[in-house]
C-alpha cells in the first residue's frame, strides 16, 4: 500500500515559462526512457519479486521514489506552460515573429490537458507498457535497469544544454545526480549477482547444457566487410567466465540448409503450382 | 549494402509440427526482446555510429547476423505449422479432444499468414520500434544490448523446457550459445569503454557539473517500509568510481515545496474559482 | 445498412487557409475524444445493443450523425490546407520569416495525404480502437458517452479561441451546440436508467452480494497527507442510494498481508537462492 | 513524494492456482479500464490540478490507493500462476486432456514474466496512456472517472462469476465495494460541481456564445430509420438546464453544401485533370 | 451526411453459437484487412477527393456499403456468442473437456463487451488508423484498394473452410462475392487511370525528370544468391510503358561511399574520441 | 544468411544541413510506406514463400536491396542533422528568428538519437509491423507490393519539391528511379500470375463456389446519392474475367433482417429489462 506526501521530493521553480521546452521535456517524462518507464519497471519488478527480500525492498524503495519523479516533472512542465493560452495562439497566427516563438508548441498542451503535462513523449506518442520489463530474473532485470538509467541520464544531460533557465537546470542537476546514484546502485547489485551466479543470463542454463552448440558461444561471425571488429577484447582472449577462447571467423560460411517448405493445403488458397520448382 | 545467401546460418529441422509451440516461439521472433528487436537495434546503432570504426564494424557484423536469425526463426515456425489447415480447425470444432490440442493456435497463422511466421509476439501484438534504442552514446547502447541479449537468452531457455522436440531444441541450443557469445561480447566492450570513459553515462557530465546536487548521487532514499535494502553494496562503502560514499537515508523527508500552480486563463475553460483555496 | 447524401450536415466555408490550424484541428477529428471516437463508440454500442429498442435507435441516430461530423471536419481541414504545396516548404526553408509561419505544419498533410485530413490526432498519432467502449451495459456506456461529449466540447471550446477565422468559428459553434445537445441527451438517458436500475453500475451486483466487504463501499481512505478531501459530500452523509453513511478514514492501516510468493520451478531460470530470505 | 508500506491493502489468498483465470484477470489490471488506468488517470489529474485544494487532495487520496490496487492484483495473479512451469507445457503438449486445461494460458506468463503479472490486458496488449485523460476541467474529468469506475466494476462483476475460488472472490468483493464507493464519490463531486457551474461542459462557453447555432443544441436528428428514439426524455420537454425545449427532427435535411475542394498544386502529384467534373 | 436503415444488407442467421469461431472472425472485422479498414479507407479517400466526381461518388458508394459490412459482422459475431456466460467459464474450469471446447475463447467477449463484437483483430489487438491510406493520388489509392480487397477476400476464403455452419457460410459467400466485385471494380478503375495517366505512380514525375538516375529504373539488382529471379518478365524485355529495357545485374557492386559522419558537438555527450579511427 | 558491404548502394552527399528536412524525410524511412516497410514486407514474404523459386529469389533480391535503402536514408538524415546541438536550441530560445528556423525540429533527433535517424515517421510515431503483410498468396502480396511502391514513390516525389538541396535531390532521383523499377517489376509479376491463375484473389475460390451469392459479384450498390459512379467501366459491360455483366443498382434495398439479438444471461450484468421491446 502507498501513501502520498504533499511536498515534492526536490524544489521546482522555473525562471520563466517556455512552452517549447515544456514540449521537449515530455521526452523524459513519458518517453521510452522517461520517468514513467522506470517507475512502472521498478514497481512491477518489485511486485513480482519472489524471494530475495533485500532486492525486493530496494526495488520498492526506488520504484516509489520514481512515482515522485513523475510528479516533479509534471510540476516542472506545468510551470513552463504557465500563462500560455489559446488566445496567444490566435495572436501568433497573426504575427509571424510570434509564430517563430510558439509555432512548435505541443497543441495538446493547450487543447487536451489545459497546461498540464501529458503521459506522452516529446512528439506526443502515448507511453505504453511495451517499454518495460519484469522478467523474474534479477540479473537480467538489473541490466535492464542500468540501461534505463544510462539512457535516461544521457537524455537529461542533453536537455540540460537546451536551456539557460537556472530553475530548470537546478531540477535537472538533481535528476542527473539521482540517475548517477541509480547507475551506481544497479552496477553494485549486478556485480554482487554476477559473483554469486555467474556472468551469463541465465547461468542455470550452463555452457555444458548447450551440448554440441557450445563452440558457437565464442565466435565472432564477421558478416560485415572489413576486420576492424577483430581489434577488441570480444574477438581474442578468454571469455569473461573463462569457459573458452574467443575466435574471429572471417568470411564464415553458413551451416544450414536452403529452406524448402512444402506446399500447404489447398484450403489456404496459396495457389502455388504443385510442380513449383523452377 | 547487403547481400543474401540462400542457406540458413544453422540447420533447422523439427521432428514434427506443433502449432501451439509455433505460437509460443513468436515471442522470441517478434516480441519485445525477440530477434527483430536485436536486428533493428544493432543495425540502427551501426548506421548512426559516428567515429570508432571497430565498434561500428562490430555492430554491423552482429546486426547482419541477426537478420539471419529472424530468417531462421521464420523457417522454424513454418515447419511447426506445416500441414495445419482451415479444415483441421473445422474438424476440431466438432471434436472436443482435437479442440484440446488445437484450440490455442494463433488464428492469424491460418487466416493472415497462411502458415508463415508473423512479425508479432506470442500474443499477436505487432513488433514496434518503441522496443529499440540507438542513442549515439556507445556505453549507454552497449548496456541496452547486454540487457537485450540477457532477456532474449532467458526467454529461449524457458522455451527450451516447453518442448521435447529434439529438432527445435537443437536450434534453441544454437541460439542459446550465440546469445551467450553476444553477452560476452557486450560485457567486454562495456568494460573497455568504462575503463576509458568512466562508469557513469554520460561521463562527460561529471560529478562536479552537478554542483550542489552532488550529494544526492550517493543516497539511497528508503521510501519503502523496512530496511532490508540497507544490506547491499549499494547502501554502504564507496561508489564504483570512488567519487563518494554511499548513505542510507531512513525515513527521508521531502526537500521540495507543495506545488501550487496558478489558475490558468479563462479561455482554457477550467472553470476553477478564483478564490480557489478551501 | 447506410446511405450517403452529398451535402454536409452544416456549411463549411473558411475565410482563408491556415495549415497550422489544420494541424491543431486534427485533435477533434482523430484524437482520443475526436469525432472518430464518438462515431465508432456509438455505432458499436448500437450494433451490439440487445433489447431496449429506443436506446438502440438513439445510438444509431447519433452514431450516424457522427459519421457526418467526421466528414464535415475533413472538409474543414481540406479548406485550411488549400493552396499549400511542397514548393512553399522549399521557399520557407530559405526564408526565416516564412519558416516562422509554416515551420509547425504537419508534414504528413503534404507528404502523405496531399492536403487531406488524416485519421490521426494533432501530433500525428493514428486513431485506435483502444479509445472506445461498448460494454453491453447501457448505464455504463452512457456515462462513457457523457464523458466523451464533455471532453470533446471542452476541446472545441479551446480551439475556438485559437482562431479568429469566422468561417471556422461558425463550424465550431455548430459543433459546440451539437455537443451540448449530446450532453443533455446522455444526461437524460442516464437519469432515466438510474431511476429504473439504481445508481451503481452494475446494480445487479447489489450491496448485499458484496457480503463482508460492504463497509468498504462507504470509506474514503485518506492516503494523501492532509484532510482537505474531508470537506466534500463524498466524505460525510449518506451515499446517493441511501444504503450507508460515508466514513473518512484518516491515516488508515493496511488490512492485508506482506506478500511472500514461493520460489518458482528452476526451469523458469529465476536463479533465486532457496534460502532466499535475508 | 510517495511512500510504500509492505502490507497489501486487503488480504489476497487464493484457494488454488488457475493460470487461465490469471490470464483473464489481466483485463482488470492492464486493460482499458483496469487498475493501471484509474491509477494513472487520478494521479495525472491530481498532479495537474490547479486550485481547488479539496479536489486535488481527493484525487491524490484515491490515485495513491489505486497504486495499491495494481499491487494487490499483481499478488493475486502471481498466486494463480504459482507452480506453473515450462515443463508443464511440454507435458501438456503430449497429453490432449492437459492441453484442454492449459492450452489457453498466456504464453508470456511463462516466457516473459516468469509467473508474474504483466502490464497488459487479457489478450496481452500492452497498457498505453491513450486510455486516460486529465483535461484540467474537473467536471469533465470527474465524468471520465465515474465512467472508468462503472466500466471497471462491471468487468470485475463479470469475472466474479467466472470462478468459484473463494479466495479470488473475496478479493473481488473488496474491489466491487471500493468501486462502488468510487462511483458514489464521483457522483457526489459531479453533483456539487454541476450545481455550482452548470450541467454542460464547459459551462463557461455558454448557450448565448453559440449565437446562431443555439437551436441545434436541442434537436434530436433522427438519422436512423424509425422513431423509437422519440420516446425518451431526450426528445421532448425541457433541457436539464432549462435553456430550451427538445425537438425531434424526423427525416432532417442537411444544411450544408456539397463540398467541392479545388485541384491542388501539381507538385503534389495528384494527377487530377483540370476539367475534372464529369 | 449519412442515414441508417434498420435492415442488414444481407441476412445473417447462424445455425448455432460458436465462440471460438467468433474470435477468429474478428480478424475480418477489426484486423489489418478487415471491414473497418476498407470502410475507413474508402470514406477518407472519398472525403479527401478533389475533383473527378465519378471517382468520388464511387468511393462514397462503396465506403457507405462497408459501414454496413461492419454492422453485418457485428451481428454475425453476436449470434456466435449468444448464450455464452461467465458461469460457463467457471464450469469449464472444472471440466477438462469443456475447457477443450471453450479454453480458446476471447476473454474480452465476456468481460469487456458482454457478447458483442469488438473493434479488434482475432488476437484482440485494437484496430488503428495506421492500416489505411488516402494519399490524394487516385491511382496509388486504387492500388491500395485492390490490395485490401484481395487480402480481405483471401482471409474470408480461409475462414470459410474453418466452419461447417451453413448460416455462417452463407454470409461468407455474400462477402466473397462482394469482395470479388470490389476487386473487379478497382481493376477497372486502375486500368482506366493507367491508360489516361501512365503506369507509374506518380506519372507526373516522368522518367526524364529522374535525369542521370534513369537507367536504374530498369535494373534488377540480384542481391540474393542464385539467378532464379532472372527468369521472369521483370528481368528481360521492355518495361510496361516502353521507356526502357530491363537489365539483370548479377553480383552488382555498390556505387556509393563508405559513410563517415563527423563527430558531433560535445553537448550531445557521445563521448567519442576525437582521433576516432582505429 | 546475410552479409554487409561497407559502401552505400548510391552516394549520399548533401549540400548543407537542414534539420527540418531531416524530420520530414523520416516519413519515407519509418512511416507507413517508408523503406522499413518494404524491407520487412519483402523479407517476410520471401522467408515465408513456399514453392515458386523464382518469386522467392526475386523477393529476397529486393528485400535485401531495401535493407540498404534504410541504410542510405539513415546516412542522408545524419548528414542533414550534422552540426545541430542542444546549445543551438538554447540560443534559438533567445532569438525569435532562430526559432523560426529551428522550432519545428524533431526533439528526439537531439535528445534521443543524438543526430541519428530514428525508426519512426515524420511525426515521431514508431514504425510497427501492422504496416506490412505476407499472406502466403503471391498475387495478393504482389498487389500489396505494387501499392507500397506507388505510395512510396509518390511521397518521395512530394519531398523532392520541398528542397532545393541538389545533394538530397540526387538521392531522391535514385530512389524515384528504383521505385519506378519496383513498380514495373510487380506489375510484370502480377500480370504473369493473373494470366496463370485468374484475376480474382483467391482464384481457387471460384465464382461457382459462391453459389447463390454469385450475382452480387457484379453489382454496384449506389449507396451515395447521385449516379456519377455509373459512368465507369466498373458499372457497365463485362467483368474483366468475362464471368458476368456489371449491374448498376440505383437506390438498392437491403436484403437482410432487422437484427434482434436475445437478452444475455444475467451474470453478464447487462441489466436489460426482459420485456425489452418498447
Amino acid at each position: 500500500m502507498f501513501r502520498h506526501q504533499k511536498e515534492l521530493q526536490f524544489e521546482v521553480k522555473v525562471e520563466k515559462p517556455d512552452p517549447l521546452l515544456a514540449k521537449q521535456i515530455q521526452e523524459v517524462l513519458g518517453g521510452q526512457f522517461g520517468e514513467m518507464s522506470v517507475m512502472m519497471q521498478y514497481l512491477f519488478q518489485g511486485w513480482n519479486c519472489r524471494g530475495e527480500e533485500k532486492y525486493k525492498d530496494l526495488l520498492m524503495d526506488i520504484g516509489t521514489e520514481e512515482i515522485g519523479h513523475v510528479e516533479m516533472l509534471c510540476s516542472l512542465i506545468s510551470q513552463l506552460l504557465d500563462g500560455a493560452s489559446p488566445d496567444d495562439q490566435q495572436k501568433i497566427a497573426q504575427d509571424p515573429m510570434m509564430n517563430a516563438i510558439m509555432g512548435g508548441i505541443n497543441p495538446q498542451h493547450l487543447i487536451v490537458s489545459g497546461l498540464g503535462a501529458t503521459p506522452k513523449d516529446s512528439n506526443g506518442v502515448p507511453w505504453n507498457a511495451g517499454y518495460i520489463i519484469a522478467s523474474g530474473n534479477l540479473l537480467a532485470d538489473f541490466r535492464a535497469n542500468l540501461n534505463a538509467e544510462s539512457q535516461g541520464r544521457l537524455q537529461v544531460a542533453r536537455l540540460y544544454h537546451m536551456t539557460k533557465d537556472e530553475g530548470v537546470r537546478t531540477v535537472f542537476r538533481k535528476m542527473l545526480a539521482r540517475d548517477r546514484y541509480h547507475q551506481y546502485q544497479w552496477m553494485a547489485a549486478i556485480k554482487e549477482l554476477e559473483e554469486k551466479k555467474g556472468f551469463v543470463v541465465p547461468a542455470s542454463f550452463a555452457p555444458e547444457d548447450e551440448l554440441e552448440a557450445q563452440p558457437h558461444a565464442y565466435e565472432l561471425w564477421s558478416l560485415s566487410e572489413g576486420t576492424a571488429s577483430k581489434n577488441g577484447p570480444w574477438a581474442q582472449g578468454a571469455a569473461p567466465d573463462g569457459t573458452g577462447e574467443f575466435v574471429f571467423l572471417d568470411n564464415p560460411a553458413p551451416m544450414g540448409q536452403v529452406p524448402n517448405p512444402p506446399v500447404p493445403p489447398t484450403t489456404l488458397h496459396h495457389e502455388i503450382d504443385v510442380d513449383k520448382k523452377l
